[in-house]
Parts: structure tokens; C-alpha cells; sequence
């Protein structure tokens, strides 16, 4: 496949211009640009320029709002509210950000919790954002119903993804961020674009079957991992960024959405949690312990290290995109 | 095999009996003969009378106070922190679930973080207790390592469960509670007792090689579900109850542990979130939806209706114990 190889002030200027031409204001671009950025820049490309079009077409269509104005509440002391005014979920983290970190430190523990909002990247940048500052972060997003539950023959959950970090001293972070279904619906794409196999397990076709063509679980079911285990906390995923505040359900998405394959709208949780409240200097230590002995062990590694070592090379090397969505991206402006 | 069946009451009665005998006060047997009790309730096998004979190991020889005063401390609004004294962890978790269940329906959220106990049951009791109260409920814990990392050998997590709930209108509550291991390590116990082989990809020996013998894993190690996905999840669950709270993580618990098989010591924490500060009365309406749409599709069950169908069998139709089980807790009477 024929690549183009972009710098990373490359990659945010494609992206912010693309945002810029259509129907974004420079805040929303922006935000969402510094996301695509860090996608690229750590590897993932299921969340960096992929997206783009997939973001237009929903801007261009009215279902997103590119000038959205989120307003962020804190109903407590413990608690950030944001609305996100119909808009990409970037911006609306972005402002969240300070406030919660800020509740977090004074109580130990707090909470975001994003409305009217479509997400459709990675969870790690806000989990990690919280981790640099010391805190332990988890996020939980759903997703159109693209995952059947265990045991169950049609689409009934997102991916469902779910984010945890925890700080460490040099002001980094050990993070994951998983889908619940047993392959990110992004690869799944990925693989029926470039024509390859999707995993065993990955999912089922229309009929409830399993298979290993990614068209046919894209039509399908994915499934979730390691069984009725997965499906579970896709099930508390789903509660926590839906019902719990007051949004919808991976199945209630599918009803308000226009089916344009671009985000559909929802909500997120974002917890935020203070080691210094709870075990204090000994908490970051005591963790340190663990993830060197972890780190060490043969044939083990940290979860993100993959994306840590890209992280490393493509400030120098670039990023490669496919020639097809670059000019595809082009064609945007 | 040769079972007894016993009354609830009965059950009740001959842990706390045993509990007494054996170096527990009467706070400390009482907490515990609930959760056993609970357990043989919901046909939870692996955490009920068949614990008492690794309780009374550990009291005898000391490792366990049975004699505990869990000291209850709120250092902030929102947390609840529990010295358990060495004893067992019921009593202590009693005796915080109010303090929990007051400051997170003040503040919305709250966390309890009990240290320097001795956790040896399931975790579903706590989190279906603050369900029941309206409150959605999170509960990690870790334990001596068990379990190798993906790509590892050797143990090094726990069996590290995990458990969540949400509260029902009725009172009720959706419950799960699931081992990060691929199988619980109690019903890899009870596999090698009564002579049955361990589920596929439930371990590896000790020279690192998949096996279904429940004796040569649980000389070898534990595999999380799910791949890494699951040991990403066990990571989790270890830096919560233990470096976060200033305790073990899975690895240390062995050191200070005596290795008699008895429940070792460790940290746990428990997250109460209250809906009504959140979504507010549309949280649980939505939650409703969402659970009533799940478990109308074909081949799918609520996690937690296997517990609440023995729930409502037990209590007329008592519970079934093996002799050899019910006559070797006789003999620590």
C-alpha cells in the first residue's frame, strides 16, 4: 500500500484545516486536532487521521456541532458536569479538565460527566492527562450497539472502551485503554479496508455465526472478550456513561442517530482519583515496586508501551498514512 | 458424593460456632457467618462453609485476630478509610457501609478503603449492599499471586476480582463479581477435590505449558481472562486495593504471608457512586431500559440471576454441603 509520510506539525495542520473547512470554529478544531495529533503520534491509527472523514461527513450533515460552545457545571464538590452542545468531545474535555483535576486534589476523588456529546477517539488522552498530574484516571464511553452480549445473537452494546492510568513519579503513566469487544471496531475497519482477517473470537455474521471476515462481523456482531467476563463490563461500561447521567444506552444511540457512520452522540464518565488522600508518598512508591517487578518478568510488558515507543520515533521518523486517505483528506479542504 | 443439606439457620449456626471456637469474638463471628451464610444462600459453593476450615487454620495459628476492633476514620468528605486490625473482613466492611453509603449520598461519590484485613470471600455482599441502597457500587481486591500476567510464566497477580452493581427500582440490584482469572480459584479448589478437569486456558503448569489438571495449575499459575485484556484489568484491580491504599499488591502479599492456605492480608476498596446526584431519577428509569432490553434477548441472562435463582430456593430447600465438608467443620467445633 502506498504511504505518505507526515511530520506531526503536518498532521495537525491536515487535520485542523479539514475541521476548519467544514464547519468547525478554530476552539473545536483545535481541540479535536490535538487529538488526532496524539493518535498519530503514538500509533493508533484507528483514532488519528482515519477519522477525519468520518467527522466531516457528520459536521457537514448537521448531526455534530462544529461551533459548540460546552458548558461546564460543578453541581459539588466532587462533581464536573459538562454539555457538550452537540459538539466533538474534545473541546468539552479540554475545558473539563482544570476543574476536575482541582476537585480530585481538594476531596480525593471526583467525577466528569459528559452530555450531548459525540466521542469517537481514543480514551487514553484523558485518562493519561490525568496520570501526568499525579491522579489515577478511569474513563468508560459507549458506542452504537455493535457487540452482541454473550451468549446473544445481535448487537446490542458498543465497543464499549474503557481507560485506566495511574501516575508514576517522573510524571508519566502506565495506561490502557480496551475495547470490551474482543477487537476495537476501528481494526475491524482497518482489516476489511486493507483486506485482511479479523481475529478468531472477533465476532459473528448476521446469522449468529462465527467468522473471521471483518465485513461480515461489521454487519454482524462483534463479541465481546474473554466471553461472559467481557460482556460484563461492556454491561457497566454502558450504565456508567449512560444511564448513571442521565444519557443513552449503546442501543438508545443507534435510535438518535443518523446513521451516517460518523460519532453518534452520548455521554462519558471520567473518575478521577487522589493517591495522596488515600496511601499518600507511599501509594506512587508502593506502585513503582509493582511495575518494575512486573516490567521485568519474561515476555511481559506494560500495558501502552507499544504506544509509548511510538511516541519516541514518530517526533523524528513521521507518520505514515495511506496515500488514499491523505488524498482523501485533500479533497476536504 | 455425599451431601448434607442444612438449614440456612443451620449454616449460620455452625460457622458461627466454629468462628467461636476457634479465637473469634462474637462481632467477628457473627460478620462472617453472614457472608458465609450469604453465599451458601446463593449457592456461591466457594465462599461458603467450605472457607471455615481455612478461617480457622489462620486463627489458630495467629496470622488472623479474631479478636479485631476495625477502627472506622473519615479523613475527607468523600472518604471513608477502615484499619481492620488483622481480623477478617466482614466486620470491618460492616461497619463501614454506613459511613460509605451517608458520605456518598452527601457528596455523590465516595470511596472505602480498608487496609491490613484479611479478605477471603466474594465481593458481591458489599457492592449489592450499597445497590440495595440506591448506590452503584465498585469493589477490587487482590490476594497472594496466583495468576501469571499475559505472555508470563510465573504468578504474579492475584486471582484479583472485581465486582460492580446497580441499583434496581424494586430494591433489587444487577450484580456481578468475576475473578480476573479465566476461572475462580475456589472452584479450581473444588475441581481438584472432586477429581474434574479445569476449563481450557484456566492455566499453565509450572513450567509454563496450558493444562487442565486443577492440581498442576494451581501448583503453576492462573491466566487472566480475556489475554492481556483481562491482565490488564488484574493490574487494576492491584494498584486499587493495594499500592493506592498503601498496601500490598498481589506479589508482597505473599511475603508476608505464612503460606497456610488461610485468607492472606491485604487492602480492598469499595467506590459508592449515587445516581441522584448524576442522572438523577432518569438514572435508574434508563437503567431499567436498558436491563429489560437485555434480558429479553434470545440466549442472554442479567449477570447474577444464577445467585438469584438458588436466593429463591435455599431458603425452603436448604443447602447441600458435602459430608466430608460438613464433618471436618464438626471436628473444629
Amino acid at each position: 500500500m502506498n504511504d505518505v509520510t507526515l511530520s506531526l506539525d503536518e498532521v495537525r495542520d491536515l487535520a485542523t484545516r479539514a475541521l476548519l473547512a467544514n464547519g468547525c470554529n478554530q476552539a473545536n478544531a483545535d481541540a479535536v486536532a490535538d487529538t488526532v495529533t496524539a493518535a498519530e503520534r503514538d500509533g493508533c491509527k484507528s483514532h488519528g487521521l482515519f477519522r477525519i472523514p468520518g467527522y466531516v461527513k457528520s459536521l457537514k450533515n448537521g448531526k455534530i456541532n462544529g461551533q459548540s460552545t460546552p458548558v461546564v457545571m460543578q453541581p459539588g464538590p466532587c462533581i464536573v458536569k459538562v454539555d457538550g452542545d452537540r459538539g466533538l468531545a474534545p473541546l468539552a474535555l479540554q475545558m473539563a479538565r482544570a476543574p476536575l483535576i482541582e476537585a480530585a486534589r481538594k476531596n480525593g476523588m471526583a467525577a466528569l460527566a459528559i452530555r450531548r456529546s459525540h466521542h469517537y477517539a481514543a480514551l487514553w488522552p484523558e485518562t493519561e492527562a490525568l496520570a501526568i498530574e499525579g491522579l489515577v484516571g478511569m474513563a468508560f464511553v459507549n458506542s452504537p450497539p455493535y457487540m452482541a452480549p454473550a451468549g446473544g445473537k445481535a448487537p446490542f452494546f458498543g465497543t464499549n472502551p474503557m481507560s485506566f492510568a495511574w501516575p508514576r513519579p517522573d510524571g508519566g503513566a502506565v495506561v490502557w485503554d480496551q475495547a470490551t469487544a474482543a477487537t476495537a471496531r476501528g481494526e475491524l475497519q482497518i482489516a476489511k479496508r486493507d483486506g485482511h482477517a479479523a481475529p478468531e473470537c472477533a465476532g459473528i455474521d448476521r446469522d449468529g455465526n462465527p467468522t473471521t471476515d471483518p465485513a461480515a462481523i461489521l454487519e454482524g456482531a462483534q463479541l465481546p472478550f474473554g466471553g461472559y467476563k467481557g460482556g460484563a463490563i461492556a454491561l457497566m461500561v454502558d450504565l456508567l456513561c449512560g444511564p448513571l447521567i442521565d444519557e443513552v444506552s449503546s442501543q438508545e444511540v443507534a435510535a438518535e442517530d443518523n446513521g451516517d457512520g460518523g460519532p453518534a452522540t452520548g455521554g462519558e464518565l471520567v473518575l478521577a482519583i487522589d493517591p495522596g488522600h488515600f496511601g499518600g508518598a507511599n501509594a506512587i512508591a508502593r506502585g513503582e515496586r509493582l511495575l518494575d517487578a512486573l516490567s521485568s518478568m519474561d515476555g511481559v510488558r506494560l500495558p501502552g508501551n507499544r504506544r509509548l515507543a511510538a511516541r519516541a520515533q514518530t517526533p523524528t521518523h513521521g507518520a505514515a498514512i495511506p496515500a488514499s486517505l491523505h488524498q482523501a483528506i485533500q479533497d476536504l479542504l
